[in-house]
């Protein structure tokens, strides 16, 4: 029996650089693992292809796919679903392959409570770790705009909560190296390694 | 107050090059890792250096050292005592920066009892993961070097159960990629990180 591969779900607030960074990662010839291209009802935009940046789809298609639970998570934005479809996924995984998901915070969290042993990336804006400066120079600024910086620092931090891994997006290079050394390091975790070394004394 | 290093340990069975992949990553310029240097009494040997491969000791200065507990773990191999000086680690995990130990499979075990929270890597022969091959090809094989090979691969296996990672040396540039990647994805673990944002968020 082969192993399944992982799936690593990389989420953050919106504006925060996780699609850049997605395909950073995808241009590097090294990668490793498989994306998982997500299925809309938006139109296509100039050069964007079918089957490439995503899976275009008419309202009834993607509603009838709601309707077989064949998404593995969805959501409607501006009038439009954005989802990701489940076959590819765990025809993927069985295979063995790692499986990379790019999707919205609501959207990872649907994913975590189906793949509760996924690896769940939180991109974080790299003002989060500026926090210190703005609050120590705060004299300089308006208690209104101390106080609105801190409430969504704070909502950045409850958000990251569900969470395995954070990767400050300080710098897009920096971002892949840190996501490709959690992916590298989660392959080496005893529990999954010394289980792939039980089943090969089972063989017997 | 500062964020405390990590403490990355490095063990697994006698023979399996802990000391040739240790003095790779600290050939290595960009190793972000402190090394803690072993106690031992054992004579130094053509080319060794004090406080560079040991610190070369008395027996009495060892005892003297284990009696008032200044030794993060010791044993004796072969008539001279090893062991970790405590006051080194401490300070530098103190310090912030990250200290790594290159130490036997027993030191290993006592060290976890003082530091739950520290990294504890398996470097785990190559041979392991050829098992299921030399099982396949056991006919041509005797039954006692079958049942002899499985003790060994078993008892490896359950030594590494108190580990938190395995990583395998099958080539002494790929353990080191691995490490590197383990101690790079551990500073991003989302506990980790959320407590510092926390932190900054307490300034105040």
């Amino acid at each position: 029996m082969r192993e399944r591969g992982l799936l690593i779900v990389l989420s953050g607030p919106s504006g925060v650089g996780k699609g850049t960074v997605r395909k950073e990662l995808f241009s590097q010839n090294d990668t490793k693992f498989e994306y998982s291209i997500s299925m809309t009802t938006r139109l296509p935009r100039a050069g964007e292809v079918d089957g490439v940046d995503y899976f275009f789809k008419t309202r009834e298609e993607f509603e009838q796919l709601i309707s077989e639970d064949k998404l593995l998570e969805w959501a409607e934005f501006v009038g439009n679903y954005y989802g990701t479809p489940v076959d590819y996924v765990e025809k993927t995984l069985s295979e063995g392959k790692d499986v990379f998901l790019e999707i919205e915070v609501q959207g990872a969290m649907q994913v975590r409570k189906k793949f509760p042993d996924g690896l769940f990336i939180f991109l974080a804006p790299p003002s989060l770790s500026e926090l210190k400066n703005r609050i120590v120079t705060r004299g300089t600024e308006t208690e209104d705009i101390i106080e609105g910086r801190m409430k969504v620092a704070k909502e950045e931090i409850i958000m990251m909560s569900a969470y395995d891994y954070v990767v400050e997006n300080d710098s897009v290079t920096l971002a892949c190296e840190r996501i490709n050394a959690i992916v590298l390091a989660e392959h080496c975790r005893r529990e999954r390694v010394s289980k792939r070394y039980m089943k090969m004394l089972e063989v017997e």
